[in-house]
């Protein structure tokens, strides 16, 4: 990635540059404002306004979005685009408040998608207006996951400064009923059960293994050496941690299972769920030895390098994403309604339980979340008075039980890449890369050529 | 106006309610409500899903717009349409800090046409949830002024709640660079050159007479006696201040110059500039003659019933409307640049000057007004992707300066009712109403008609 990164620097010339904005763009009381990050490469960006490509940055550090999105560099030469990322407040070095941004609720109080869009939108018409031969740059959103919604909410709410949106996995569904609570988790398993024979039914049977062995002192303490834990697990709570742990891995190798060695959340091989399978071949095991043969799983994604001398539960992705904002946003506005069953999912059963979170969320921050505000703000599935936005979905991809899969109009299109997993149509062209994901993206160019002829026209 | 208030009452049983909503629809920190009112008046309405007509309140009480909007009431047994007022936050009775409201700018930073929309947008949502029969109910939005700017911005950010909208005499574009400062001056002088012989040139010349005559003590004595200033002047800056309650007089009389005798601001008689003139035909009077006239002007504005004993300055219309709260939002999101030379109106010259108004907005609310916000917000004249608003615009109306007087696109159209002044269409019919604003109405049913026959097609 650092390599990848240092490449980028000398072949783009990438510019990491601040904008004050407002810390709030819809109150007058305080007229704080704050330093916005954002990167700008325009190597091959065409002066008398060629377009601008825009990434509408998600939760967490913005040059690790800019170093996972290679299609945006892919494609700035075709398009003689010029690049921008532009950071998501309270994230990376986009802090509000410095270190006194996630000290309270007060701080946190302008954590917002709204917010963020807003300090988008100023953004772009400052680029616009002060990078000269921008002035009638056509502005396309790209984002990918959170950053896929906001790009998809950018269009809806200000369809005045970008012309259209690619919104590639983007779970803008996931939210009160719209879709079912246990789509999300029975992809997972899906995408597990076609990996390897066994493989899903191994993991169903450790989550029992799990607790017949954790009701005993030596089975915690067994437990905690099997999984080579950094701190050893001393309870039943313990036990639940570790689960969760386990629940959590699944899913994030079910969102970066790639065709090609890759580095997004962790450092793993080629189609990672098939070599994880390799190790869950026998569900009929004894409980040890499935045990065993699970942490030879989650060992491959923890610690694909070899280099760890011991597994931290309390990490299971990339540093560079900003777990402590996400959590705040999940306990506002955020809220994703997830279930299991453990029937149609390989997971122990869980129903939807909005009222531990509110409680949860209650304790943790101060706040209490609102389940359907996202629904009222941007209009849930009734969505199709607006236009030029591509929804991109990974059939791989957990987060495409909650995305727009299926055309609402002619300029509000879906695209499925059934071989793809989190939004894999967003990272660099491999020679690996599945035939559906390229396709694709020379759909996704499509639509972008024909906004930026479209608002040429109309300019 | 009250007996047709009670007239209303009778005949359509108007119900007036209270929802609670979010303070801050924007952030988590504060999880307070406060009591939003609205009135239904639900007699006409067919219950499987017949339109919803809603206004979109703007600056005053609730009560008084709903009885000035005759419009609604004479189209609801025609479209079969339920009719919902809204009350905007922080006037009439939807206060919410109650008397604390206006306290200081903490207690004002949720006065903002972003929490206003946020509002009718729950609102809404409720009343489809609630009301048996409306669930599938199209939704259109209707208002005037401020509060046809609303509704044009409603439309605009929330297409999923409302089919179209009616923005009438909404001066969407009175902000920033988009239309010439003087546009609006221009049009109230135009109204009162065109009202009778002499009288824009009369208006044009008592600023110097009373300029003249403010000069010395004896002058301000007269000044005070000959207006029947209710607080006699005691120096220049009253002076100013008296000019300035002059020149507001003639830009309401402009809004105001409707076809029959009407109670909007003031009690006042058909054509009323016509009225007013009639006392302003010789410009080239002495001071004092000039002055004497113009107080007879200016009385049948303020003492069209003749029961005042002497003229307060610090009216200038009905006490409905929410001067306090639209001060704070001319201060914060409402920049509206305005200014006048003398030559293409009648008024003494005077530069827009932003930085006098941040210092004034500063001194009275602790807060700085932002002119570029609502262009980033709303998107200027960068609007062309929106659809289903009609626009309309009287042409003696000088708020029509901002508005759009053109067609955008097809479904973003402009009216213009040459004889019309500010909102006119949105009266009740009158057999004084002039053809041009019967056609207005025609084609705004036609229009609504439209936007309900596709939603239920799309349904």
């Amino acid at each position: 990635m650092d390599f990848f990164f240092l490449w980028l620097k000398i072949t783009f010339l990438l510019l990491s540059r601040f904008l004050f904005l407002q810390i709030d763009h819809f109150g007058f009381d305080e007229n704080l404002t704050f330093q916005q990050r954002y990167l700008v490469a325009d190597q091959h960006w065409k002066k008398d306004n060629g377009p601008i490509l825009f990434y509408t940055g998600n939760e967490g550090d913005i040059t690790w979005f800019c170093n996972n999105t290679g299609f945006m560099w892919d494609v700035a030469e075709e398009l003689n685009a010029m690049l921008v990322f532009a950071e998501h407040r309270y994230y990376g070095e986009s802090l509000p408040f410095g270190n006194e941004s996630f000290s309270d609720s007060k701080h946190l109080n302008y954590l917002t998608s709204e917010q963020a869009l807003a300090d988008f939108a100023v953004l772009i018409e400052y680029l616009k207006m002060t990078i000269p031969g921008a002035r009638y740059s056509p502005v396309i959103a790209i984002g990918g996951s959170y950053g896929g919604m906001l790009a998809a909410w950018f269009r809806m709410k200000y369809p005045h400064v970008v012309v259209g949106a690619l919104a590639a996995s983007a779970p803008i569904w996931q939210f009160g009923d719209l879709v079912p609570c246990g789509a999300y988790f029975s992809i997972v398993t899906d995408d597990f059960k076609k990996s390897g024979t066994g493989c899903s039914e191994s993991i169903r049977n450790s989550w029992n293994a799990i607790n017949r062995l954790s009701s005993t002192d030596a089975g915690l303490q067994w437990l905690s050496n099997t999984f080579h834990l950094c701190s050893p697990l001393k309870s039943l709570q313990d036990a639940a941690v570790l689960k969760n742990w386990l629940s959590e891995t699944w899913v994030n190798l079910a969102m970066v299972n790639y065709p090609y060695k890759a580095d997004f959340l962790q450092p793993l091989p080629a189609w990672p769920i098939q070599e994880v399978c390799k190790f869950l071949k026998d569900p009929s095991l004894s409980d040890k030895l499935l045990l065993q043969n699970v942490f030879q799983a989650v060992n491959l994604y923890y610690n694909y390098s070899g280099q760890a001398s011991c597994l931290d539960m309390s990490e299971t992705a990339t540093k560079n994403l900003g777990q402590l904002g996400w959590y705040y946003q999940a306990c506002t506005e955020m809220v994703m309604p997830m279930c299991t069953d453990g029937i149609n999912d390989m997971f122990e059963p869980q129903k939807w339980d909005f009222d531990a979170l509110s409680e949860e969320c209650y304790r943790l921050w101060g706040v209490r979340p609102r389940p359907s505000w996202i629904l009222s703000m941007y209009g849930g599935k009734n969505i199709s008075s607006h236009s030029n936005i591509v929804f991109s979905n990974g059939g791989l991809d957990p987060w495409s039980a909650g995305g727009v899969t299926q055309n609402i109009t002619d300029s509000l299109v879906a695209i499925v890449i059934p071989d793809g997993a989190h939004h894999l149509d967003l990272r660099s062209r491999n020679p690996l890369d599945p035939k559906s994901v390229q396709q694709a993206r020379a759909l996704e160019i499509c639509y972008m050529k024909q906004w930026i002829e479209k608002a040429r026209h109309n300019h």
